[in-house]
């Protein structure tokens, strides 16, 4: 690389010193860079404005969920900076989870001007259009920076990107930037940022719907005995809990969520349906309406009960207008927050008519039905658990949400963790919970739980296996690792699932094709980030350490070993257990 | 997920048991697996296949460089096989790779039928097209394996994609394959391949030129006295360089090559150039005639004295036929292969007339001004590398290439360990070179390696930065790992080279946004995987455990701890050192 002393190379990249600014008048705080020659301007253009908090990370793959575990948070657009090249592409699936999850990211991607491009030049890759479908919209600015129409270009497009990575549905947005030689400034050189800078915002607009809508919705619902409202991943919002509490508890219309839905306030609350629907009476509890909001649902159980007892009327409240019918039945979309639609609801819904009318004892028959059905498997599945005294994944899961404290984030891995957790039901009550359903890879579970855990000042707590533990582990080479976070690896020596699942479990290449056994710990990795690491292989162990571990004043992992084979029984004679105790009682 | 007890689920599946006796046909033999539910009946298809070595790899990210360095070993395609979701763009950076270095590889990735797309359902992404214009092509095959039409689609596709990823480019190809569940076999069920089988191969034909043509070129060739041939990077080829020494010792006519070009056979061949020729006299050393061929060049001052002293003719010579213009020079672009030209040129040039022609005199000075120039660079980096008794990381590699045995493979990651080797000359003449140089990212040469010496009986050492090194540890989560991989860490606490560039060295940022200082060693890595490790951190301690470390009968670490700011002074020395000692001679 030559040696550049110009006096005042950043005059040449003045749009780029300007961008920065017009990201912080959007709001944006918060970047993540990992490191590069391509990108310094960029680099320096945020690290240099006195508005942002910068974070290092040199594994792009890691750097990206980390970015997308704290804009989960901000619900503000966080900044990724990298250099050119196959760099840009280890984003790739953090963007893909964000683009899913609905999580805004603004991507800049320092590349080569195009001419150089398949010249056989060093990290050039076709960087344009990237991300494929996986972002909002993917710009690349002009590599001249001193037309005019270029610079009003790129005033204009910074604008655009950042606005539209929060317009509904929000998400990533990317921004190719060529940047030609000299790449830094002269030590004594200042950045001064343009005088001219256009900032463009969006007003903002709510939708709602007409009286006359309204009326017609309303007409509808009436007509209806057997209302379900399901929600799907929603992040905990105060004020659709409210309107969902009143909706269950004062109207009685029966109100269901996932874990990630974050449903909480009412003890009406459907949570344990991924247990007692595959063993319940499906003419009793199939909805007429269905109202879903939110984003994916996690129980396979209630998408098969869904799927086969389809509602007549199925409405999904959803401000991305997106035609989502995973239950086979969606007649309706309405294009609203599900905190506005719910509240209006409550608001709207002729209480005196809709208690005390005519249909009001079907209406709480139905809902009743629900109630029952989630009492009892809640019953079964308590004392199923207070009978297993052995630790595996699925008592240890259990333990854990008992003793997480009240209002800790709880960021849950795909693959095991997450079933576990939505089996046992009652989670958001008292939990924030997180998960990269978007995609659902196991691909960035520590990153995003890392960047999550950087941005809010509560508790957060990781449940992860030893497979997206060791995928995810350069999640850990960030420096500092924030205090708050706890990570507990459910270490079973492989990737567990597939003897949960009937079809790799009797097959002879289990093992090895599918489990993948093996006898990786965290111990090492977490003293090489001198996490304080605690280990755990049976309950008295295990409680033993759990407050230590809790307690501790700095990052720390919980290891808990279990045995595979231990597990697969228990959570098939879990399944099995709770389906002969549905029928006795 | 669903039990499912079909006494022959595979019958639905068959087209997909049938794709790998295909790809058997077409001469495939290597497979590498990362675990999923969707893409199991692509497991279970080749690794029920009698003929199919199958490695399983966790992270895909690593899964890909593994496969690339099979195949750049191989130089036939290796099988990637993974789940849908965001697994596949794991894969996106070691495709990139691969494309740029045009390496065979066969992309198969499970995913969802195309009606689950973008319906909120798990692991759900669009996979179509996903990586862009960094494959040969794309395919997608039909979700129906029933219709008489699909099936014939089916059959032919695999067949196309095989052929595809040998054809001249050669390069990876995808093909994204919609799976319906069931997706496991019942425990009882045999895999029997279909009768009806279709295997279509492509002829393989040889590009040649005409006698006409030669005649053309050896024309041009006679009317010029300054003749250079540079190699950019290319697999070592006996027959190359067969003709290449000819071409050199005998018609005297200049050869270059970086490294990476595995030039070896004449010490009359020009491999210091990187070292001097920004200190040489350009009127002297400019070519009237260049002629390039291989893919990319490392050095730096090459490039840009080619840039500055462009040739009156550029021939570049490449079965790709990309007009790949890097000095500003082509004029003609020769799609035949450089074993076949060099060999022509060889035979076909009129011996008498050239070298006790005329013009002989000329152009054997032009030889001999590089040749001089060449020896005079090596006579001083040899002696000031003598000097030097301190260990850093110039005076490791150094030491490394000279104890490092004749004939062993020596990968080398990006950043500076590829410029260091550059930069010390002869390393191609006894050693077998590789680096990913098609997008010279560091995010894959561990993982590179890891795959190479899984192919090849030759001792393989790779030679990577601590940055590098941490970024792709993933790579030796594969069990078991090859014993003759000899891994070289040159531990500078960070990203050295941000320090040997002017720009940023000068910097306050350096360190935070640049270098990423950090304190991680490769040990408990090393433990981890059950890797032997060895360390030093000044010459007497590597001397003792250089021997331990290359004999050693299992693979080994070699972690060389050096002070990045005393590497930083001993790079800028060197070069001062060699251009104050070029000016005294």
């Amino acid at each position: 690389m030559r040696l550049f002393l110009y006096t005042n190379n950043m005059a040449l990249l003045q749009p780029l010193i300007d961008l920065a600014e017009i990201c912080f008048a959007h709001g944006i705080r918060h970047v993540v860079i990992s490191p590069g020659s391509r990108s310094a301007a960029l680099t320096l253009a945020f690290s240099r404005h006195d508005g942002f908090k910068t974070l290092v990370a040199m594994d792009e793959r890691s750097a990206g969920f980390v970015a997308l575990g704290m804009a989960q948070q901000l619900q503000v657009p966080v900044v990724l900076i990298c250099t050119s090249g196959s760099a840009a592409y280890n984003y790739a699936p953090a963007i893909t989870e964000a683009f899913f999850q609905q999580i805004p990211l603004l991507i800049l991607t320092a590349d080569r001007p195009p001419e150089w491009i398949h010249q056989l030049d060093g990290q050039t890759i076709y960087q344009s259009e990237i991300y494929g479908k996986h972002v909002k919209k993917s710009f690349t600015i002009p590599s001249d920076y001193t037309h005019k129409d270029s610079l009003w270009m790129i005033n204009r497009t910074v604008n655009e990107a950042v606005i539209f990575t929060l317009s509904k549905p929000c998400g990533p947005v990317h921004i190719n930037v060529p940047i030609r030689e000299p790449f830094y400034p002269s030590p004594e050189e200042n950045f001064t940022i343009s005088q001219n800078i256009r900032i463009v915002k969006k007003i903002e607009s709510n939708a709602i719907l007409s009286t006359e809508t309204w009326n017609e919705l309303l007409n509808e619902w009436d007509g209806f005995d057997k209302i379900l409202i399901a929600g799907g991943q929603h992040k905990r919002s105060e004020k659709l809990n409210v309107s969902l509490v009143r909706i269950s508890d004062e109207l009685g219309v029966a109100v269901l969520g996932d874990t990630i839905s974050n449903q909480a306030g009412s003890d009406n609350f459907i949570t344990y349906h991924d247990v007692f629907l595959p063993n319940s009476n499906s003419d009793k509890l199939r909805p007429e309406l269905l109202i879903t909001y939110g984003l994916s649902f996690i129980s396979k159980s209630l998408k098969q009960f869904l799927q086969k007892n389809a509602a007549i009327e199925h409405w999904h409240i959803s401000e991305d207008g997106f035609l989502v019918d995973t239950f086979f039945s969606l007649t309706r979309q309405i294009p609203v927050s599900a905190e506005y639609f719910f509240e209006q609801v409550f608001e709207k819904i002729d209480y005196q008519h809709f208690v005390q009318g005519d249909d009001s004892d079907n209406i709480a028959a139905f809902n009743q039905d629900w109630i029952d059905a989630n009492r009892k498997a809640k019953a079964i599945v308590i004392e199923e658990l207070n009978n297993l005294s052995m630790l595996n994944d699925l008592t240890a899961v259990n333990f854990l949400l008992n003793e997480l404290p009240d209002g800790a984030q709880l960021h849950i891995a795909n693959s095991m963790p997450i079933r576990y957790v939505n089996a046992l039901g009652d989670s958001s009550k008292h939990l924030e919970i997180f998960a990269n359903r978007g995609t659902s890879g196991i691909d960035g579970c520590v990153s995003t739980a890392i960047g999550a855990a950087l941005i809010t000042s509560k508790p957060v707590y990781l449940l992860v296996g030893d497979v997206a533990f060791l995928y995810d582990r350069n999640g850990l080479l960030i420096e500092p690792l924030p205090a708050n976070l706890r990570i507990i690896v459910l270490n079973n020596a492989g990737g567990n699932i597939f003897r949960m699942i009937d079809g790799p479990a009797a097959l002879p290449e289990l093992e090895n094709y599918f489990e993948t056994r093996h006898s990786f710990t965290a111990k090492r990795t977490a003293a090489d980030s001198k996490i304080t690491y605690f280990e755990a292989s049976d309950f008295n162990s295990l409680k033993i350490v759990m407050k230590g571990f809790m307690t501790n004043s700095t990052i720390g992992i919980l290891e808990i070993f279990t045995d595979p084979v231990e597990n697969a029984k228990a959570w098939k004679d879990f399944k099995k257990d709770i389906a002969g105790q549905w029928q006795n009682r």
